[in-house]
Parts: structure tokens; C-alpha cells; sequence
């Protein structure tokens, strides 16, 4: 099956589950980027990321019997709360490695939606992948991995396909799509879905400064690795390094990545709960900081951003909020 | 023309420029409520809030020549924003009059969507309607009430066409439809859609404690008057009465209402934000607060809410976010 197909048969799948989120805007946010901003808020969706696209187009191509003994995932947060979700409205039971550093409110969220939570000592050295193995070793679970999977790619470009089909609609021919960028599973999906249905619109990966890999293995042409693993407020988006799968997909289709500080994804979150009523989480925000404050990276006059998670601690969101403040003193 | 007429011309003309909002629901939510709940988040809205419908509606109504000349509103934000933005979109002037210590975010977004602002003392006593009146002998404004006018309540009514038909295509025959209610003008707007869509819907009011002049008035049967105008954070919806016009809708067709504490509305906010990753103003949130925490004064297996109006200081925000936080202390 060619990828474009895949994509379409998982949008197909996820039709009645999945939400279609819409394109949003505002002027103010155009005025501060000098160009018209379009918002697509996957933070909407169900657990409050695009994940579950991916987690319920994965959990529903696999063969009945198969699904029935349950899947296996690793995740520090939303693919968690994505493939928990998937495994619940399927009745299958679902156990999630997790990092024990992991934001309490992701592993109190997959918790809640059923899922067994198994915590790995990421800081101490424990490798997630070996924790798997052991658990795959003991029981009959299917591994769904967060990104480097085609059905996973194939789920999370249906957004892909929403984007196209609106930008079609609104008469928008060519842009820069901005995605928040981890492991390359979104940017590559959303990458071919709009290879196929809006050849004008260029996908362009959005890091945070110090975890840009896919940045620097676009430039290089080869995959890269970042010196670290953790000490960033994007948590959701600190992959190690893009995936076999994902990479030459995102080096063939992909414009060149953009890189934005955490003072950057601070304020753009401030301006989405502002300006368009939204929660976006740190590292579904980058996106949207590359478009309102790295605009002379960008070009054209339209520019498409997604969120893509809005599980933020109210104490990192109040962080954002700050940004907003008069400083003190002003009367 | 019949009011179920006019909602439907209205949204006709409102097709292509309102967004159309979903229905949107967290299993979290639910468990606090014990009961599904679905919500209607007009926060997602032009100008955050259902104001810009009935605005839009209102002035998309005149004849060419009268709304060529301008409009007038009176309003403390949120219709004062639907107001200015409608007039934007037609090329035509307008002149808010708002009071003085109206939310400076909500002055300065009318002002940044082109509209001339006329402050008015409230607290010193200053009348709107002289102010008003002044204005529109000196030049030849049309107004555009804010509620007890019934292209401003068609207009908002098409917020009520959309839940009954959503409501229909899930199945839902019976359901109290909790609406944020200040004068009126969305709540009898609501009811008059879903009387005509879908009669199973009951539509309730939503206060604030010591605000609940609607809610006297339908137990009642007179227009009750609330004895302050001001000192809660609630801006949006302390219209010190039900409209003439509104209020024999609202008796007609409304179930009780609901009246709910600051300290709810807080806590609503905060759970809009963690479970929903939606910004709603305290004023916004109260419907969400009767479902969450007036439970049992709410009847059936399913409630559906509004949340209407997402224009909130970050400073009154972080209140909401306190009522997330674990106390201090706690380990």
C-alpha cells in the first residue's frame, strides 16, 4: 500500500472517533507574525493531542485476535494517554512504560483511562527499551511505537489530510506548515498527506533549541543526535533522534527545520490562551512561536501552525501567563 | 417573520463567517459531573465569545444605506468586540460606549478591531443610555442593544441550531441545555432553537450568586432586578435585568435556573483548562460550574453547556489555575 493510501484508509478508520479540528486565526496574532496565521488545535483532540490519531489508527489495523491480548507502548506522556484511550474504546487492556520523571499529570491521565503504567528510571539509566522487551517477553502485547511505525505515521497524517483539504478550501496554494517536531512520526505524516494533496504546502519541522536533530540531519542529510535527553519544558517533543522511518521521509519532503528558545514557546502559549482561547502545552507550542517570532525564516504570505498538546502542569502553564503581566512596578 | 424564521435567516447569513463550533466532552468531566457532559465552546468563537453571532446577525440585517452610516453599542466587552468586528467586516464605523472599569484586555481589543471607544464613568453614576443617546443625535448611528433585540437574539440563537443538531446526530432526545445568562439575549435565543429542533432540550440559566436576577424572575413570573451592578468576576454577565423581550421567552420556554459561587466558577475554569484546554472567562464558565458542581439540581443521563467567552486577564486566569494546584505544603 502506498503511503497516501495508507493515510486515507486510517482516516477512514478514525472517522466517528478521531476529531476534526478546524483551522483557526486571529489578528492579532497575524499582526504580530506580519502574515496570515492559521492554526490547526490538535490540542482539541481527544487527550488533547494528535497522538490518539496515531494510537487508534495503530490499534485498529491490527487483526482482532491480535488486539485482544492487549498492546504495549512507551511514552513519557501524550502517546501514552493516546494508546491507553485506543486500547479502553476497544476494551484491550494496555500497559505503558513510562519515565518516572514524567509529568505527573500524563501518568495520572493514562492511569485514568485504564491503562497499567509501568515506570522506568529514565534519569537513572534504565533503558525503556530493555523494560519492553522484558514485558513483551512475559506477555503476548503488541508494541506500539510513538513514531517510527507506519500505521502511527499513517494516523497522525490524517491531520495532514484536514489541513489540505481546508487550505484547498480557503483558496491557499502555497505555505509553510510549521509542525511541532519529536520523533518525525507527525511531520512526516502530515509531510505526505500534503505531498499528495497540496503539493504547494511545505512542511517544515519546529524544534526546541538544543534538541534539534531533525534541524541539523536535514541540513546534514543524515540522522543526528541531541547531546541530551531531558532539561527542556517541551517534554513532549525531546526525542533522542528522528526514526528510520520517519527521517527519509521528512529529508525527501520537508523544508529546512526551525529552532526556538523556551522564552519563544513561553510567550506563543500566553498569546494562544490569549488570542485564540486555547491551551497548548510547551512542546506544542514551538510551532507556533517559529511562526509569530522566527518570521523572517518563513516566507510567503500564509503560514499554517499546528498545537499539538495541551497537557501542561497549571504551574508551567502559569509560567506562560507571566508573559502576558505588565512588569511589576508599571502602574 | 416567526423567531424560529429568524434564527434560520440569520444563519444563512452568519454561514461562512461564525465558526462553527462542536461538541466537545472529557471522561474526566464527566466523573465529577456523574453524568455525561458536552460542551458548547463558543470561547473558539470570532472575538471569543457568541456576542460576535448576534453582532453579526444584527448589522448584516440593515439595509445597505442605514448600515453604511455606522454603528452605536453600549457594552462592558464581549458584545462590544462582536460589535466592532461585524462593523470591520462591513467597512462601516463604530462607536462602543463602554464603562471606564470594563476589563482593559476587552477596551483594548475593540479599539484594536477598529472601533472608536467612548468610556463612561458606570461607578460615578453616569447613565449609557444618556451617553448613547448624545451620541446617536449627533450622528446618525444605528444601535445594536446588546440583548433585548431580536436580530441580536437570532443571531446567537443559531449557537442553539447547531447543539440541537449535533444533539440529534448523537442520539440525545432528552438533555438540560445549561446557557451562561446575563440579559438574556443567548439564553432565549438557545430556547427558541432547540423548542423548534429539538423540544426535548431544556434550556437553563446560568448565574452568579447575587446576580440571579433571571433566576428570581422565572420563579417568580416578573422581571426581578438584581440589587448591585458590579463587584463580581463574572464582568460578562451582571446585566442588573432580564429584556422585555427576553425575559417572556425565557418564561416560556426555560426550565429553572442555576446559580453557582465565584469559587465555582474558578474551579470550572481550571478544569476548562486542564481537561478541555480551553480559556473560558469566569462569566463564561458558570454553566460549566452548575454542571461540574450543581449536579444534583440537574436532571437526566446527559447535560449540555455553554462556555461562552474566552477574554480573561491572565491575572484572574491564574486564580483559576490556583484552584489546580496541590496546597502549599503538600509534598
Amino acid at each position: 500500500m502506498s503511503d497516501i493510501d495508507r493515510i486515507r484508509a486510517a482516516a477512514r478508520r478514525l472517522d466517528g472517533h478521531a476529531r476534526r479540528t478546524p483551522l483557526l486565526s486571529s489578528p492579532f496574532l497575524d499582526r504580530i507574525a506580519g502574515r496570515r496565521v492559521l492554526i490547526k488545535p490538535e490540542c482539541l483532540q481527544h487527550t488533547g493531542s494528535f497522538k490518539y490519531r496515531g494510537a487508534r489508527a495503530a490499534l485498529s489495523a491490527l487483526d482482532e485476535a491480535t488486539r485482544a491480548k492487549g498492546v504495549l507502548a512507551y511514552s513519557s506522556g501524550n502517546h501514552a494517554q493516546g494508546v491507553a484511550l485506543a486500547a479502553k474504546e476497544f476494551g484491550v487492556p494496555a500497559v505503558i512504560v513510562m519515565p518516572m520523571d514524567a509529568p505527573q499529570l500524563k501518568i495520572a491521565n493514562t492511569r485514568a483511562q485504564g491503562a497499567e503504567v509501568v515506570p522506568y528510571d529514565r534519569a537513572g539509566g534504565e533503558s525503556r527499551e530493555e523494560v519492553c522487551a522484558a514485558i513483551e517477553a512475559e506477555r503476548e502485547l503488541t508494541l506500539i511505537k510513538p513514531f517510527d511505525e507506519p500505521e502511527v505515521i499513517a494516523g497522525q497524517g490524517t491531520c495532514g489530510l484536514e489541513i489540505a483539504e481546508d487550505a484547498r478550501a480557503m483558496g491557499i496554494e502555497r505555505a509553510d506548515v510549521l509542525v511541532c517536531c519529536g520523533g518525525g512520526g507527525f511531520t512526516s505524516g502530515v509531510a505526505l498527506a500534503c505531498e499528495a494533496e497540496a503539493p504547494g504546502l511545505t512542511v517544515r519541522p519546529v524544534e526546541p533549541e538544543g534538541f534539534d536533530d531533525v534541524t541539523r540531519s536535514l541540513a546534514s542529510g543524515k540522522i543526528e543526535t541531541n547531546a541530551t535527553h531531558s532539561g527542556n519544558i517541551c517534554d513532549a517533543i525531546l526525542s533522542p533522534r528522528a526514526g528510520d522511518i520517519t527521517f527519509p521521509i521528512m529529508h525527501r519532503l520537508c523544508g529546512p527545520g526551525l529552532v526556538v528558545s523556551e522564552e519563544e514557546c513561553l510567550a506563543a502559549m500566553g498569546l494562544a490562551f490569549q488570542r485564540l482561547k486555547l491551551v497548548a502545552e510547551p512542546g506544542g507550542a514551538v510551532a507556533l512561536a517559529a511562526a509569530l517570532f522566527r518570521a523572517s525564516e518563513i516566507e510567503g504570505d500564509t503560514v499554517i501552525c499546528t498545537i499539538s498538546g495541551g497537557n501542561v502542569d497549571a504551574s508551567v502553564f502559569a509560567r506562560a501567563l507571566a508573559t502576558l503581566l505588565p512588569p511589576e512596578g508599571t502602574p
